[in-house]
């Protein structure tokens, strides 16, 4: 592959992950003006990395999580966000849904040089297996971000999805505890009286 | 400082970074439906980088480089985008406005613990300064991404501004070929055509 057809690959990427801008989640900004973007989602998460990088468990490489969570989100151009706490999302480990990310997931990173697709190929699946430390901590500050927001704008998707505590525990504070133990100690005690 | 006191101010900081979200750039999305906000702006870059890493200079750290962008634009919280091609961009290197962004690099980096406040504000002012291998090539990113954006929406702020090719080579390729020479050599092939 020449420098010019890598560089033609590398931007078609580029240019298409700019989609990633117009997918729009469940969760408003902190202010709760509007509902946030999957692109301005990832950024936010990448910096919650950046800054609770000490909430992180032993053996972490928080910069391979940043790298994830930058990435995490791009299937999400062909399948769009599914919320956690709608019907789908509770679906959302169903086959079907995991097949279509997959192959939102070829084509998406089929657009890079080989030697790309593979290892940020290989980085989402890793993210999305949940396994490693590293990916477990991304997922948790994925899962923490929308609890902060929905805190900070007065209820958010608490609200439109009905959510009970014991739901937020469920679907939400055991996967937080899983990599950022703490953490969702501190933000439980900030979060529980919402739902008193 | 204990460990509540320091995920508070963390928090603090990252409720307040949220707002970046809300700061409009000059420049829109690729398929130029509407304008970008900083913060996807911001997490676009950072995939530029993690993208774009072999077109890096010897020496250059890409996760240092991916920090950098992450935090690069929270000053515009307070100071707001300054277009690069509008009146006020050209005037951008005044002390003024050299002033009031460091103003706001106090106030928001402030937010943060003593440690992640210090080092953070240290990189950010190592991207300002743009004399090290990192920084350099973060800015010809920042540089490079909305020439692209500008090329795949039909012009842009090249047509909002009316610049000219010269005033594109002297006001951005200058500052990207110092970056990222090979990048530049690629774009501005691209670019050419637009300004014929």
């Amino acid at each position: 592959m020449t420098v010019t057809d890598r560089l033609e690959a590398q931007f078609a990427f580029l240019n298409e992950a700019d989609r990633l801008k117009h997918v729009m989640r469940a969760t408003t900004t902190v202010d709760g003006s509007r509902l946030e973007n999957s692109g301005e989602h990832s950024w936010h998460l990448a910096l919650y990395a950046l800054v609770l990088a000490d909430q992180a468990g032993p053996g972490v490489d928080i910069n391979r999580v940043i790298r994830m969570l930058l990435i995490h989100d791009l299937v999400e151009i062909d399948v769009g966000d599914v919320p956690i706490h709608s019907q789908n999302g509770q679906a959302h480990a169903s086959v079907e849904t995991q097949a279509a990310e997959a192959k939102a997931a070829d084509r998406i990173f089929g657009l890079l040089p080989p030697d790309l697709a593979t290892s940020l190929r290989t980085l989402w699946e890793e993210f999305e297996a949940a396994e490693t430390a590293d990916a477990r901590f991304a997922k948790s500050l994925d899962r923490i971000q929308p609890v902060m927001a929905n805190l900070m704008s007065g209820g958010g998707t608490w609200a439109t999805y009905n959510v009970t505590y014991d739901q937020l525990e469920s679907r939400v504070g055991s996967k937080i505890a899983k990599g950022a133990p703490a953490l969702w100690e501190w933000v439980r005690a900030k979060a529980r009286p919402w739902f008193a």
